[in-house]
């Protein structure tokens, strides 16, 4: 095993929760170092997080200019390798393409960019640049989730004729209701969070489920968004038909005023043969249904998971790993492919999960805009 | 506590689901006597049934037509007082028509008539008898589903602003892949099944549930189906947008090929203050979501729940009650109705929601050939 | 099918629970017609209550020796065949006997005495008579019950050797912290209610199923009670360690303190080969468990079930069935026996079932008034 | 906030799953750094490790003994301040008692020893010493273990009167039956493992949390082990009967061969007022009963929990954290008194647990023993 990676985190203070995530998370399997940072752009404050986590000061940055250019300037074995983008959305994108063009890995956030203008535009960058581009969708870390993958290719489910996805949430129904307070938060406000909340924020990760655990593509969709007050601008809730063949249909539910729901992403698989389902909230769980035979509960850690899945779990049976385990999962993945090492596919989102995540927001957006019509993927 | 009501049955014989399940219904809570029936169309089964089930012989009939000649020939007090109809949909309408125009109350199993048509002259058949008509939507009986449309009706979950509803079903999974199979199914032949078989059959009851919880009524759907094979004319499944208020949005799935799915019926209502969610094969057991406080398990049987909901539970809690009881209370309430007693507005599904299903069924049916466009239902 | 069955009720009026709980589960199948009755000691009552579920007055009796009188003395082919007792515990001894000996069938509530003495003259005079005595551990009738004891007699669970079955309820705790009301309870007055409270009315049931599930019997226990108050007389909470082998050993928790449990009976099996745990209040799901392949979970009403689990459902899998569908399959099994048909073992409760009842309920109380020390069961 | 803890690690090498579970949580919240260590006794394996993590090579020792020299001989702020103990049991007493009494803090497994009398001497020798000692009972550190705990501190649940503990696990059901295998493992040694395998490795811990969330002493016990082979000579299952004052009773069950269960850690307190019900393998879940309300399901990261339990929590609601994220509290407790710092009462196991916990291990074994007699534990 070759030594800790050198790890570059861009964004996640002391306050952001997907700060300590990844912190964590790249912490877990004893595969990254955390050298060099730009956690804030307030210098002071930013080198007051970088003494709390007890980092060492001199490669806390400025700014992430400053980042890029000092780091190019130190010994390559002694550089930064990779970088943990963990910045507001906008950030994504110029910052990804810098550090690609200067050669580093990188392990990104989603959504990926604000445009599928920008995703491509990046994957061309990332093509020409040959490093590991990483996308944290971490619900693909779950052991049982790459166990439900696992299964579908090797055809326990035959062929799929069904799909269904939700991911509600509700936690902003306590502030849509106020006229002030819907005005005053940024992820409603298109200038700062883009052209979707709700799709862009968790439809997508349950548009990357689907075609993460059936191989399959969306090919269209029709969505219809409830936006609940006539002066709010952003999608808060939605369904999306979704077609990914011939006779392949499902539906997507997403929603931020599903009163009282958590984090509520889940989806059921339905093929010829049985079907699969899965929830986040008790992700260590996973259903096989069939027409003539019991319910099955498969759990993580049992001799009878996939290699794949195992290698995501870390301790015997019964005791419960969680989304930090998920999102190490992604870490430790893409730590094989920085080491050039044999990894499964699957075991990290990629470039291509961003771009086409990216298509799928912008789908949906013109789809509700232009009268709930259907609406292709682009075919890649 | 007047005599019990001298019952007729229509369909219903021994290899009947539907008739046991109406038959145990009407005993439970000891309001009914069947005393006359023709169970099917063969005059020598329909006897043996009869005997079978211990009932005389003297009003055991060779078809429907003896039977209204005969009872209507019998003195008031001994004619039977109110028929359930329980066979095969395209008989719904015109048995129902004929014992409307006899004065005869009518219990019916739904889809209450195969076309909305049919629905509206019965209608009108209906106001002109001025006799008690109840509609077999079963899972309105349920006790859990009753203090949800009371609570909500009470207002604990403030203004609604979104419905989410589902009925999955595997069972023609088992059929639909074989060429012969599925040409051999009376369901999947729109001669004899009607214009829908997944919408027609479940889609309607999860429709129901959405308008029977919330008091609120669907305006306009949305809907795609999936037939699976081009040689399949009926649909097996389907996702249904509904709006039922300007800014109040919402789903309905149904699937006929949810593989390994038994009776997924589940209803979850989201409002300003609150949520509700209830699913069909976990009768007992009612969840009040919240942003801010605990989830909240409502259960059948406790001081806490309305007189309404108490009034179908007749075990203390813990003793679990289940589709035959809610049946029952089903038929407990028509038997107020029968009687000139006082009972709650809900207490059995009526004419209205006969029409209305009818309306939905055509409706998704309508959307989907059109190419999935909006189509509104009528404002009744 | 022969004709009804013509059932006698003892007991059971009105306001009484375990009246309706029997009077619906023998009538859910169609098996048995109450001809005859003693609702109630009060005369008056008596006869308003038969009027209330529309039963002739001719044979409702004031009193119970009349009812042997009168049945006695009227033709075979009218005369009542099998009685249920649904009185207060005392009077089952006296009745049963009585009915024994004048040739009756018998259907007994639990517990069948209020002494293992009686309850051993009843066996024998159950011996002398040749008639069908049924006792109504109700719980027996489950088809996931009865599919657990299916397939532990198939060897799916290998040799047991661990046992494990609770009944909590809570009930009691709303009563027993006041001086007053725990002196005005009858179930707390040993006078009125025997020898014990939790063991004698809960207790006894996970005993029970204990033996019937897995067809051992239970060789020796040892018993700690618990009654909160130095004033209390009657246990309402205890544990008792079971021996049903030389190595298989288990618990059985009771308790009528258990805050907030309703009717929480359930149970698990431990064998070499894997394991079932079942419980009541979500009866429709039977897990079954190995060290070595995915949890599966057994349903009711599918073909991977038992001729016996399926003998007891009634509809498809998913329509849940309940308790009273759980004591109709006890009528039913009574019924086959009384009409000399062929019926499973187990397919109802008998003497036996009440005999070892009455046995581990005194040797509760033997153990903890001895201080906690092992007291043996009979060895039949 | 200081620097980072300095953390010495003995035991726990690669193929160790206590290792990482320790590495890990020792991490997660920034506030140790792995400085010094002997992870093997095999010296060549122990560096190779230390390698595979990362870590430097020059504080990696041969031995403890050489551990405690050198890092004696080091200024005192490079020094080692904290150790965590991971070896196995019959190692925690010597190595705890050294650290001890040369100034070290200690972060220690449990069983904390393997007699009580060791476990006394270390109390000893940890009151003379001054530092800190935790002990790591990972199941103290779930926020809805945390959550209970404060509630029942509250009064929420009333007077406690019942309490119910088990532990069930079945790998050794994988073992016992075959002669070989269970003379080939050393858990089923006493000379390696001790006086105990079930109520040792696992009993202890349902132990633990009565006592833990109930703020209550278990005075005596009387028990019942299975051992299902007469050559065997260690528990492998067992049924405790406590109680905790006057009328407060319960039950603690513990197996290794409930077969299929994983890691099934459940408690149920009772009250006047209410009760808790929380279970491991779901630990984001902890479940209110009342008599008369509505279930209550507390989930972490809510503003309605404790301040104690959001300490905790490091994800909004939703986010799953597991096992890792519980004993990583325990780690920042310790690291909060470690550096003086204020914590809760309750924030990591104590030498005093430790103690208790070893006497109520002996006193099972005792119990047993002596025919199933109650044996008291020592009053502190």
């Amino acid at each position: 095993m070759p030594k800790k990676l050198r790890l570059g985190v861009l964004g996640g203070s002391g306050d952001s929760l997907i700060g300590i995530l990844h912190r964590v998370a790249s912490q877990i399997n004893d595969n990254y170092e955390i050298v060099a940072a730009v956690f804030t752009p307030d210098f002071e404050r930013n080198k007051a997080f970088a003494s709390e986590i007890d980092m060492p000061l001199d490669r806390v940055y400025s700014d992430f200019d400053t980042f890029v250019v000092e780091e190019m300037g130190l010994p390559e074995n002694e550089r930064v390798q990779v970088c943990a983008i963990l910045t507001p959305n906008y950030l994504h994108y110029p910052m990804a393409l810098k550090l690609l063009e200067n050669g580093f890995h990188v392990i990104c956030e989603k959504p990926m960019t604000t445009t599928l203008q920008e995703a491509k535009e990046l994957q061309t960058a990332h093509k020409n640049a040959g490093t590991v581009f990483a996308l944290t969708h971490t619900y693909t870390g779950y052991p049982m989730v790459r166990q439900m993958r696992e299964m579908i290719k090797a055809g326990v489910l035959g062929k799929i004729h069904k799909v269904d996805a939700v991911y509600y949430q509700g936690w902003i129904n306590t502030i849509i209701h106020d006229k002030e307070k819907r005005a005053s938060v940024w992820r409603l406000d298109p200038e700062k969070a883009g052209v979707s909340s709700c799709m862009g924020d968790i439809g997508v990760h349950a548009f990357n489920m689907l075609e993460y655990t059936t191989g399959l593509k969306v090919k269209s969709i029709l969505s219809d968004f409830n936006y609940l007050y006539n002066d709010n601008p952003m999608d808060i809730d939605g369904t999306v038909l979704v077609r990914m063949g011939d006779h392949v249909k499902g539906v997507i539910r997403a929603s931020q005023v599903a009163t009282g729901e958590e984090n509520g992403l889940a989806i059921s698989i339905y093929g010829e043969k049985g079907a699969f389902k899965w929830q986040q909230e008790d992700p260590n769980f996973l259903y096989l249904l069939s027409d003539t035979e019991p319910t099955k509960i498969y759990k993580p850690g049992h001799a009878y998971n996939s290699a794949f899945s195992l290698d995501g779990t870390k301790l015997p049976a019964g005791h419960p790993e969680g989304i930090f385990d998920a999102m190490a999962n992604i870490y430790k993945g893409a730590a094989k492919a920085i080491r050039n090492q044999e990894y499964n596919d699957g075991e990290f989102p990629t470039m291509l999960d961003g771009v086409r995540g990216m298509d799928f927001i912008e789908a949906t957006v013109a789809s509700h805009k232009g009268g709930n019509v259907w609406v292709d993927l682009e075919n890649q």
